[in-house]
């Protein structure tokens, strides 16, 4: 039985009948990443012995006789600025190589752990989250496994290889300005990048306060959803987080795209992709009968500002370590971040302000749509080590702008479900599903409507079978 | 009849049994500030015409027998930064003396117009409100109407004078950082700054959208509660709004302070004040039964974040018209705007986090007690033009400095009730009775305790009688 190509609940129905042992899941997933990760360069630590004492703990409860939680034996993976107990953060930092390990799970991981998942271990990234292609000078690029010798894109560019691999059924990752959005895009997969505020970080190494988002990444909407779902709740430890009760997205998943209002995002989101991403769009937009464009006013000054909040609060975050061993920091960062921490105060406020300005503005768009269609990415997955690409007639910094089609929404704070779609150059791109605040349903009904009909598909990555 | 002897509910009844006329009230009201508004110079402008349509309506409302609102005929005015309905909101800058009229009053100032009250007029400040010592270059020095020649504290320094002159029954106020409860403190008369978040700030100018609170002053606790209870309420159109639900504390006041635990702050509260401050602690301190001492841990690094704030968010704001027009700003604040701009961004970043943890840690504290005591100013009113004052063995400024006890709790976000107590000096001094968060009822109640003894009273200025 090839386990990747078991979806979250066929995996709970063949735990059921005995048709597979958690053992066995444990087994096969850890051999398949001691197989295939060099390839990829996705996990920077496997946690095997956590993984086969999960498994165990879910056999008992078979054996037993006891009902088995909802992710019983999934197999699943995190970034490695999850706090993991017994392992030290990383942050995809050299710079914390050599701190204490995690004394206990951060609270997604451990939603995670009493579902019964199993963790496999913990995934590369951009230094820091700070980048859109998880080349990381400390700790290697991860490959793209449809072409190994492309970017995963980032910063959880290990989240996504691992999970469009086949290896683990779903990863959680973090979104500050698209490291979700970009990676799922790059590698062919599904990511939920929810509403700001929506899911507990505790535990997640912060980045930027006012813009980190965590999110899970998986083949198969149905199992994006089954994660997510499990990731809701209230964590009082989170000052950021709203207050909104959770809203299980599973069951609702099947209702169709009936009383959906779809539309486009133009303008911007129109003009900084390439062919691929246009055709992208007009394939869910017909199949979703999308025919309004609606614009994001001042989507380039959204980006800005998220730029300027990005730089600020990053260099706040990193700036005892900056004065005391800049020679330990990621060579592509370490100058933004120390920039950052100069930009003046009034340059910061005057972001934060106009985000609130267009956190308003926004919700007047949702009044004559539910959800919008936006690339995820201006093109496909570019060559590793290549610094620019081609947009526009522009040659864009590639670090920097595969997110710039990203950036906009989360600095809106909206959610986002990332749908990969095939292009004719044979690599995946990704589209973003938008929504007003808290309405990750909408998102999820429509990325779960269009990998119905095919549009929208997990594509297989060229590895040899793996499992 | 002496007017301003009288309480708010005292005024209902005497327009219920007709002993008063909303006529008389205002036309006694507008003569009064026409004769004594000079030695004060609390008015920046009489709302003549406004106040005598309100009264108008008042009694029309009487003669048809129909039911009177809850602050029927009660005359009050309005520090220059809120929006009053065809006045230009000053913000005391002259900078603003020639912008367009207010299309529409601010959003306390419909709810207090609904309720009855009757509007005299806007009130002096200090520029842009940034400042303790109300001494404007452009509208002139406000004079403490217990002695002329001395500050009536600042920025609300006009809504002090002019209730503790007599004049009206109550006013409104900001305090960013001690704004409403220095000059309560230094006229002698009760205040409230309640929690932030609490009151909608909608169509008032504003200053430092962190930090931004408005609230009532008055000459008695059950007065200040009445219009604090009119001003609570949902306004959707302020983002920085709690939601918390509005909590009637006029109905609770004369609960007394049974169940309360009350404590003194000590430490840099108690350091950097001189004896009289110190006694009125002690005094009050007795009468509630205070024996314990408690320590807000890292007051001074509260303060200090709470400059950064002010002067990155103030500078942010003005910053467009200093580029244009800096002749026409206040010479005692311009350098401090242009300074604040210019921070950079990570000492800004730093603050806003410094305030979250101290928001987290100081709720421990309300565990075992209910309301903190510490004095509202370092010392008694200064004389106009003192430009230092000596506390705790150092040369102080006097314009920054009065406020330096009451910047740490407004930084916290705490509800706080200023009370007034008489000093040896002839002079008042203020106390700050502290709650947690929407704990509004205790400071109050406790306000409530300290009257009902006669240990915290509103002085009578030393100004002939009134009206």
């Amino acid at each position: 039985m090839n386990l990747a190509a078991l979806s979250i609940s066929e995996i709970r129905q063949a735990l059921a009948t005995g048709d597979l042992s958690a053992a066995d899941i444990a087994s096969r997933t850890l051999a398949a990443i001691e197989q295939h990760n060099p390839a990829i360069n996705a996990w920077t630590g496997v946690t095997r012995d956590r993984m086969q004492q999960e498994a165990q703990r879910v056999d008992r409860l078979k054996r037993d006789g006891q009902p088995l939680p909802p992710l019983a034996a999934v197999p699943y993976a995190v970034k490695n600025l999850f706090d993991v107990a017994g392992h030290t953060t990383l942050a995809g930092a050299s710079l914390f190589s050599d701190r204490p390990v995690a004394r206990e799970d951060s609270w997604a991981v451990r939603q995670l752990t009493t579902s019964g998942a199993m963790l496999s271990g913990m995934l590369n990234m951009d230094a820091y989250a700070y980048g859109f292609t998880t080349e990381n000078t400390h700790y290697g690029a991860t490959r793209n496994p449809h072409d190994t010798s492309r970017i995963a894109g980032g910063s959880s560019g290990g989240s996504a290889a691992a999970v469009a691999a086949g290896l683990v059924h779903f990863t959680l990752g973090t979104d500050t300005n698209g490291s979700i959005r970009v990676p799922a895009s790059l590698c062919g997969i599904f990511g939920l990048k929810p509403t700001f505020g929506r899911l507990s970080r505790s535990g997640s190494h912060p980045f930027v306060a006012s813009l980190d988002h965590i999110g899970p990444l998986a083949r198969r909407v149905s199992d994006l959803a089954e994660v997510y779902d499990v990731l809701q709740g209230h964590d009082p430890s989170d000052a950021f987080q709203a207050t909104e009760a959770p809203a299980a997205t599973v069951s609702q998943l099947d209702r169709g795209i009936g009383g959906l209002r779809v539309g486009v995002l133009g303008g911007y989101f129109q003009q900084w992709c390439d062919d691929h991403a246009r055709t992208a769009v007009a394939t869910a937009a017909k199949a979703l009968e999308a025919i309004d464009e609606f614009l994001l006013p001042e989507a380039e000054l959204a980006r800005a500002s998220a730029f300027i909040l990005t730089a600020a609060e990053g260099g706040n975050h990193y700036l005892p370590a900056l004065k005391q061993s800049p020679e330990r920091f990621e060579p592509a960062s370490r100058e933004r971040l120390l920039a950052g921490a100069m930009l003046p105060s009034a340059w910061y406020v005057q972001a934060q302000r106009f985000r609130r300005h267009c956190q308003q503005q926004v919700l007047a768009l949702f009044n004559d749509v539910d959800v919008l269609i936006a690339p995820a990415t201006p093109t496909c997955a570019t060559l590793i080590g290549q610094q620019t690409m081609r947009i526009n007639g522009n040659d864009l910094p590639t670090r920097a702008s595969m997110g710039m089609l990203a950036q906009p929404i989360s600095f809106l704070g909206l959610p986002v479900a990332t749908v990969p779609l095939r292009t004719t150059s044979g690599l995946p791109i990704g589209l973003q599903l938008i929504a007003a605040p808290f309405n990750e349903q909408a998102c999820l009904r429509a990325a779960r409507a269009l990998e119905q009909m095919g549009i929208a598909q997990a594509m297989p990555a060229n590895m040899e079978d793996k499992k």
